[in-house]
């Protein structure tokens, strides 16, 4: 499977969850068990102290590490999250937020990635480890 | 302290949330230790099988046990999530989902709560467990 | 499936775990879906402060939140930890500590248990949940 | 603070430890942020199909990740696990298994920390994140 091709197939995908859309997330980077994309801090995006909320950072990392999964998965295969463990450890006050998802156990049917949330500054914002399941259809 | 004024703090700290305004999110109910929020499905917040993104379930867990780990700490206290852990258990197909957040260690510091997410047939679609920190300003 | 059987099947599993025998873990109680099981203080079983061992507690968890998924699967599976997330909640101060399994969704091949560990006095020491995998011979 | 105190201190803590001598955990390396600490298969330690059982190898990340946030406190601090998530990915199959802890968020109260475990062929086993807590005395 070849980078163009991959690209192609976390895109399709996620032009389809109109959840990104509405946070503006973006795809950074495709590779074969790596996953990048970004979201941009917006006046819709945040909690009561007017940084970005949490839940922005969790769905960016479950979206990188999803997508990191899928690209190990056979074609046709779905990717759900089974489950995510995130730990916030820094707040987002960066004006750009990046989530690096990357697989680091690649099963038939479960796939376990890691995602890493960081500012502009490269501070970590929030680690994730996460449980991914192939569905086959 | 009463529920009216539990309620007060809760909802004046919600509506400081833009990200709960853009996805709709409505406190259901407040009392000390527990806290009931909802949300409905819209166009906007969907993943790619045009079913309700595993962001918005997250975000509903977890505001239901941050705010529920709020009602539990002193006044001018802020609430921060440290961490959560979801496991994501079935699609939510319905048109409405509610997360239940309940304390289950009120500490001086540290508050640990779950959140039970269901939709309207009551099914379990998410259960959260996650630390919560007090922040004392 | 009586509970004569899921006994038989969990005790017999059980008994070839070293580990369990080596902590002096005991089956309370078994029944479709829900296994509870125990263990003492003993001096070989002991943290740096005289209390009994997270890395214990957390193995009573895992284990009657496993034996619990098993009581769910057919027979000639085996049942494997995917992962487990266990908040630590109070120290184990009491003679002997019961953790009580239950299955919250039992799918096909992941089955979603939670396990609550509790002292002589009722009080909740920990919180677990985990996904649960079943292997088929 | 050098890297002999540094030892000093978590071996002194680690001796008192009565459980982690019954699994025969040892001390492999101390930095300041980083702690290895390892474990060999016996007799003793095993679960239903003869390999290490789960509760040894979470242990052993366990030990790893919170000696590695002892490293970050104040002296006369004490480390307390608030939570952990591991993910046991391939079963143990080696003799010898090695869990690297190492903080990824040294705070005042809360410690982040992460924890990978490999067998003698340096694959992964488990990968851990944790909340470590700093009780000062």
């Amino acid at each position: 499977m070849n980078a163009d091709y991959l690209y192609k197939r976390v895109s399709e995908s996620f032009e389809k969850q109109s959840f990104l859309t509405l946070i503006g997330a973006k795809i950074e980077h495709v590779e074969k068990g790596k996953v990048i994309v970004s979201c941009e801090r917006k006046e819709t995006l945040l909690q009561q102290q007017g940084l970005l909320h949490g839940g922005v950072i969790t769905t960016l990392a479950d979206i990188s590490g999803g997508y990191a999964a899928l690209t190990t998965m056979p074609e046709n295969s779905e990717v759900l999250t089974v489950e995510l463990k995130i730990n916030l450890m820094r707040p987002a006050t960066s004006n750009k937020i990046i989530a690096v998802g990357e697989v680091i156990k690649a099963g038939k049917t479960l796939v376990i990635v890691e995602s890493t949330v960081t500012g502009e500054d490269n501070k970590i914002i929030a680690k994730m480890t996460s449980t991914m399941y192939s569905t086959h259809s």
